[in-house]
C-alpha cells in the first residue's frame, strides 16, 4: 500500500511545510513524523473505511508542556488542525488516527512520568503517555501496595483512558471517577491546574476531586477542548484477600435474570467491582479460531455454538466478578451472591479453571494486573477489522435483554457472530459489541460499516445512547443526544468556540467542531 | 430596622419599576417580593457585615422553568442580575442573600416536586426546592427502602447542597459525587439535559453519570453559568445493619494521631460513611450555652473546657463513625477500627449515650435523617452572627494539627472560640470553624470579619485553600486560586462570558463575574 499526502483542508503546501520545518525546530528532526512510513503509523489499522480517510499529515510528538506550547503556536499560525493522543492505543474506536485527513497528530507518548506516588493516601500523578503496564512495573519495583485499574489490553495510557470515560476491573473501575486534579494546556498556550493543584504550593493535592468553584475537568473529558498534560488518579490499597469468580449460564435469554440478579448485589456493593456478563465467543475466542468450529460463511450456526460452549465449559453467558478483603467478609458476600445466581437454572460457579487463558486474564483484570491476552480475539476470524459498538444500558434485566437481542439480531442478518459483554459498574451498565470483520474483505467491511450505523439509529429509537464510538460515528451519535434540538451540543460548540476560536485542537471530536468546519 | 431599597447598578428607578411589573405578570403578584418586608426575607441574617451590604432588591419565585425563561427575559432587557437560590438555607455562608445589594433573588423554592423515585436502581430525579426533610418524608411515607444522605439541617435542599459540593454523613456523603443527571436553564433560556437524559427518550436515565461527549454538570456546579431546574440523585438502599460509634479522646493534640488513625480505614472503606472528629464545644453547644460555664469575655478559658468535657462526657475531640450491613462484616471492619483507634491513650468508645442531643442527632444523620439540632448550636453566645470557614484539609494528621491550631490560635487572639469539626470524606477532608459572634456587638462583628480574612491568606499561604465560603469572601479565596497567574478564575471568565454574555446570572458568585462587572 501507498498513499497519497493528504494536507490539512484549506492549508496550501507551502505553508503546510513551513509548519512542519517549523515543529522540527521545535522537537528536533526525530520526533516529526512527515513522510509515508511515519504517517502510517498513525493509520488505524481496523477501520471500516479505508486507511486514507483518517490519515495524518504528520504526527509531532514533544517531550514537555513547553513543547505542547510552541507545537499549539504553529498550529494557529497555520490553521493546521492537531489531534491529541496520549499512548495511541484507543483501537476500535480509531487508534491514533485523526478524525480528518490531513490533520497533524500530537502525540504525547514522550510525555511518561511517572510524577508522584502518594503511598499513604494512595493515588498517582502521571503524564500522558504513562501505559497501564508501566505503572503496574513501577508500583511493583518499588514495593508499592498500590493497585491500579487498567483497561483490558495493558498498553493503554492511564490518562488518556480516564479522559475517554473507559472502565476496568477492579472496584476502581470507573476511571473517571477515579481521577483527582488536572493539568490542562488550552490552545492559546495558556496552563491551567483544577482543583487543589489550582492553588500554588497546595498541600491537599490530588485528595480532593472538587474545590471551590466549578468543576472543570469533566469539560475536558472526551472533548476537544484542550490538551490533558498531568491527571492523579486514585489507586486502590492492596486488599487482605481476593476471591474471583465465574458463572456460567446455558441460555442466551439468561442475561436478563443475571442483570436482575447482579443490579442489587451491584448497587448494594455485594459485588464491589467492575464485573462483567461476557457472551460464549469474547470467552472462547482467545482459545480459538472461527475455523475450528465452522468452515462456512456468516455468524457461526447455533450447533456449532453448543459444540464450542461443551469444549471450554462456557455458558452462552458468563458473569464474572470478584470478592475482596478479609476471609469472613468475603465470604459473607458470596452466600448473598451465590443465593442470587443459583436461582437461574443451570448456573454453573467455578473458582478455578485449569488450562483457560480468558479465566485466567480476567483473574488478572480483576486485581488490576494488566495483560494482552484479550487482543487475541482480533485472531477469531483474523483480518484485523472490529470496531466497538457501545450502547450505555439500563441495570434492567429485560431492557438489557431487549438491548442485547436488537443488537444480535442484526448482526446475523448482516453475517456477522454477536461477540460482546456487559460491563457492570455501580449503577451504569456499557454493553460492548465487539463487531469483527476481514478488512480484505471489501463486502464485509461495507457491511460492518454499514450495520454499525444502522445500530446507532435503532439503538436511539429505542431510548439507548453510546458512551463513545469510532471516529467514523462520531457525527451521527452526537446527533443523538437530541434534546432541545441539540441543545447540549449547542453549548459544545459555544465553549469550544471561546476556548479555541482557531479551532485547532482536535475538530471533530466527539462530534465537536469548530465554527470554521462547521456545517 | 429599616432599610433603603438599593436598585441593581446601573438600573434606573423607570427601569426597575418597570422590571418588576413584567416579573408580575410572569409569577402573579403574590410571587414578587419588592417592599421592605418582602425583601428582608432575602436578607443574610447572620452576616458579618450590615445586612444593607447583601439587600436584594426584590425577589421573584416562579413554579415552572417556563416562568423562568421569562424572567430571565425580563432580566436581560434590563440588565438586572438574578441571584438564584433553592431552599434559600445556604446559612452561614450567606443564606438567601445576594452577593450585592440590589439584585433581585430568584428563589425556586415553589418548584419542589419530587419528580421520580426509581426503588430498584435507587435514585430521585428532584426540583430544586426539595428539601431534605420533604424528601425523607417522602420515601418513609411510601414505604421505600431508601435512605437519603442530608446537609445537618432538616431544611437545606437536596439539589442546591450538591451542587454547592456540600458533604453528609451516610457513605453516600459526597452529594455531586452521587448526582446523576441535570437539567439546567441556560442565561438565554435554552434548556439543556445532560447524560443520558439529553437523548429524547432515553431509558438509562439517571444510572449513568458521564455519557457520551464532554460531562458538563460540574460546571453548573459552585457557579453562575446556568440555572439548575432538575437533578438526579443517587439514594443508598437501606442496610440490613446500622452501627454507630463514638470515639472520645481527651486532648486537642490528639487530633494528629485520630487523622493518621482514621486515614487508612477511610481509603480502605473499613468506614464507609462521613465521619466527622468533632470538638469539644460544638458537641456541647447543643444542650448547653456558652454562659453556663463562663461569664467572662473572650474565648472559653481551659478550666471551664475540662469542666464542660467532664460533665457532658465529651473528648478535647470526638470521632463519630458508622458501620452498615450485615452484623458480621459490621463487627470484622469494628474490630480493625477498634485497634486502630484504641492505640490512642485515653481513647473511649461509646455505641449509646444517655441523655445526650448531640449523640442523637449524629446517629440520625449517619442514617440519613433529617434534623434540626445542629441548629441549636446558635444559642452558644446569642446574638446569632455565625460563618463557616471551611478549608480543604489533606487526610494527615500532622497537616490537619497544623491547620487546626493555626486557626485556633488566631480564633483565640480574636477573643472568639475555636468551634469546629474535620468532616473525613473518603481520601478527602473539610474542616469547618464555625465562627460564631454576637452580631449585635459591633466589635464583635468587626473582629470576626477581619479574623475571617486573615484566616484565609494564612491558610493558603500555608498551602490550604477553602471548599467553600461565605458572600463577603467569595473574591478573596477566588484569588488564592492562583496558578498561573490565576488562569483557571480566567478560564471562569471565558465560559461565564460566553454563555451568559450578559452577565445577569448571580454575578460574583464564587469570585466569578461578568465581563461589565470585572476590575
Amino acid at each position: 500500500m501507498s498513499d497519497t499526502l493528504v494536507l490539512p483542508e484549506g492549508v496550501s503546501a507551502e505553508a503546510f511545510s513551513s509548519a512542519v520545518g517549523e515543529l522540527r525546530n521545535v522537537v528536533g528532526d526525530n520526533w516529526v513524523f512527515s513522510d509515508e512510513a511515519g504517517r502510517r503509523i498513525y493509520r488505524d489499522p481496523f477501520s471500516p473505511l479505508p486507511d486514507d480517510q483518517f490519515m495524518p499529515s504528520a504526527a509531532v510528538s514533544p517531550a514537555s508542556v513547553e513543547e505542547i506550547e510552541k507545537i499549539l503556536k504553529v498550529a494557529i499560525d497555520h490553521a493546521i488542525p492537531v489531534w491529541t493522543i496520549s499512548t495511541g492505543r484507543n483501537f476500535a474506536y480509531g487508534g491514533p488516527a485523526p478524525r480528518k485527513p490531513g490533520y497533524i497528530v500530537l502525540d504525547l507518548k514522550r510525555m511518561n512520568r511517572i510524577l508522584h506516588i502518594d503511598e499513604k493516601i494512595g493515588y498517582a500523578i502521571v503524564e500522558p503517555g504513562v501505559s497501564y503496564q508501566q505503572l503496574y512495573d513501577h508500583l511493583r519495583a518499588t514495593g508499592s501496595k498500590l493497585w491500579i485499574d487498567c483497561a483490558a489490553p495493558a498498553w493503554g495510557g492511564v490518562l488518556g483512558n480516564a479522559v475517554d470515560h473507559g472502565a476496568g476491573y477492579t472496584p476502581y473501575g470507573d476511571h473517571f471517577i477515579m481521577q483527582c486534579g488536572m493539568e490542562v494546556m488550552l490552545a492559546d498556550g495558556t496552563l491551567v491546574r483544577t482543583g487543589q493543584l489550582g492553588l500554588e504550593g497546595a498541600r491537599a493535592v490530588n485528595a480532593t476531586k472538587f474545590s471551590y468553584g466549578p468543576y472543570l475537568d469533566g469539560i475536558f473529558t472526551q472533548s476537544n477542548f484542550g490538551v490533558v498534560t498531568k491527571m492523579g488518579i486514585w489507586l486502590m490499597p492492596e486488599p487482605p484477600g481476593y476471591k474471583p469468580f465465574m458463572i456460567t449460564f446455558p441460555h442466551e435469554e439468561d442475561l436478563s435474570a443475571i442483570i436482575e440478579a447482579a443490579t442489587p448485589l451491584k448497587v448494594n456493593m455485594l459485588i464491589p467491582n467492575g464485573a462483567a456478563a461476557v457472551d460464549l465467543i469474547w470467552e472462547s475466542a482467545v482459545k480459538v479460531t472461527k475455523s475450528d468450529y465452522y468452515a462456512g460463511e456468516g455468524p457461526l450456526p447455533p450447533s456449532a455454538r453448543k459444540r464450542m460452549a461443551e469444549d471450554h465449559k462456557l455458558g452462552m453467558w458468563n458473569f464474572y466478578g470478584a470478592l475482596y478483603g478479609p476471609e469472613p467478609m468475603m465470604n459473607n458476600n458470596w452466600e448473598v451472591i451465590e443465593a442470587a445466581f443459583s436461582k437461574i437454572p443451570g448456573a454453573q460457579v467455578f473458582f478455578e479453571r485449569e488450562n483457560d487463558p480468558a479465566w485466567d486474564y480476567r483473574v488478572k483484570l480483576m486485581r488490576g494486573e494488566p495483560c494482552m491476552t484479550e487482543f487475541g480475539l482480533m485472531n477469531w476470524i483474523g483480518g484485523g477489522g472490529h470496531l466497538n459498538f457501545s450502547p450505555i444500558s439500563p441495570p434492567d434485566g429485560p431492557r438489557a435483554q431487549q438491548q442485547y437481542e436488537m443488537i444480535r439480531d442484526r448482526c446475523i442478518e448482516y453475517g456477522f457472530d454477536y461477540i460482546g459483554e456487559f460491563l457492570i459498574g455501580w449503577r451504569e451498565m456499557h454493553h460492548i459489541l465487539m463487531l469483527m470483520f476481514n478488512r480484505a474483505n471489501e463486502k464485509q467491511r461495507a457491511a460492518a460499516y454499514e450495520l454499525f450505523g444502522i445500530l446507532v439509529d435503532e439503538a436511539a429509537a429505542a431510548g439507548f445512547g453510546e458512551y463513545r464510538t469510532h471516529l467514523a460515528y462520531m457525527d451521527q451519535i452526537a446527533g443523538t443526544y437530541d434534546y432541545n434540538d441539540h441543545a447540549l451540543w449547542n453549548l459544545h460548540h459555544r465553549i469550544k468556540d471561546k476556548i479555541d476560536p482557531n479551532g485547532i485542537l482536535s475538530p471533530g471530536k466527539m462530534g465537536i467542531w469548530p465554527e470554521r468546519m462547521r456545517g
